[in-house]
């Protein structure tokens, strides 16, 4: 259950194709465009969208936002300021959290931006029942209508990903982290640091000896804070080898 | 303490532009670009940048990665897929949280983004403690380069502000766990990974040379995905030298 990303008079066909391309990384595959400044289908959006030309496709177009939205049950209003209605202030985090909710119930939530230089008409925040408002700097608080759906439709990923790991379902993104690594044993380790520390014992490494104990625990804890793999423990006993006897 | 950006060899002046004007958006000043294909300075990224041009007139061009992250203490990649290196990968909320904990002790983190149509070269994955994968649908994971700036910078901005928020005042403030712990910088660890390979050249460590270039990349995983102080670098300099002339 996606969200809807409602485009509403936007100006430029490459804000259109660089918002299709982050709604098909972030899962999302609902484009609806009302009354587009320069037409559509639109040369500028297949251009910037890459490869991510099936929402394009898709897009269904409408003459006004009435009919843009009427099959939607929850409608959230984006703009870079709250405008003087009294109606909720939500973050992309709680916009994707009351996505997911809605989603739950079987209702389907739309997501609404409004033209490039204007934002939404206030007569279309007003059908949306808050206000979804991206934080920012407030040095720069204008954002690009294509990387303000780029945050939400992120926020909403992250949101839709971490709901099937709760569930225990295989989300979208469980990247194993090093599938092939081997790690080494504790007595791996204790190998190669009992071969470093012979040699630093014969090459006289300490210098003063009352001080080993603790240089050795410093030099121990570059290699013990992180954990290597069996490979490297073995290059590591190489590399001592060879700066020893390579001369 | 905000986190610099750095493209390396960037294709796209748009998306030079796209970047620096997300990166207004959420409060990020210094941008680095290492050999970007059009040259410098670049009128489309002053065309896609809007009004936010200040970052662009501050861009720091470089002819190298090495002396783009010389001055940084914490480097962490940005790429799509997590290659064969074993190095943790991390989502863009905890790099957020590790730019900040960095920033609370006085240390700086470069985050490094490759090439549009290639990513970052294996050569400076390895410079990095970390990689960093925004999560994205398995149907089409091929972020655009700004896109994935416009998400970095946005999370980044949602840990400052929120720890702001929640210690009262209106900057980073946590609380350092290890204060007395300097960082080596890039160029420190940059320095002893040279004095490594020439010991290990001149002692034909590599026997096969062709077989070098992986198995160095392999080495140098070893220490740059940890985090090392400006000590531990020396004392690692010294474990080389000693074993070399120990004998």
């Amino acid at each position: 259950m996606t969200p809807a990303i409602i485009l509403i008079e936007p100006q430029m066909g490459e804000n259109i194709g660089a918002a299709a391309r982050a709604m098909e990384n972030f899962g999302l595959n609902d484009l609806r465009i009302v009354n587009p400044r320069d037409g559509w289908p639109n040369e500028k959006a297949y251009a910037v969208a890459a490869s991510a030309t099936r929402i394009l496709d898709n897009v269904t177009l409408f003459s006004n936002t009435n009919d843009a939205v009427a099959d939607l049950h929850t409608l959230i209003a984006t703009t870079g300021y709250t405008r003087k209605m009294i109606k909720p202030v939500i973050t992309p985090k709680e916009a994707a959290q009351k996505t997911m909710q809605a989603g739950a119930q079987g209702n389907r939530v739309g997501l609404l931006f409004g033209a490039e230089r204007t934002g939404l008409a206030n007569d279309d925040i007003v059908r949306c029942d808050s206000i979804l408002v991206i934080p920012t700097s407030p040095d720069y608080t204008s954002l690009n209508l294509a990387q303000a759906i780029v945050v939400v439709a992120y926020e909403w990923f992250c949101a839709s990903t971490s709901l099937a790991q709760t569930h225990g379902t295989t989300g979208p993104n469980a990247t194993p982290v090093n599938p092939d690594l081997k790690l080494a044993t504790a007595a791996d380790v204790q190998g190669m640091l009992d071969h470093l520390e012979s040699e630093l014992d014969k090459a006289d490494f300490w210098k003063e000896w009352k001080k080993k104990p603790l240089m050795w625990q410093n030099l121990r804890n570059i290699f013990t804070r992180n954990p290597l793999a069996i490979q490297e423990v073995r290059t590591l006993r190489g590399v001592i080898r060879c700066l020893v006897e390579g001369r």
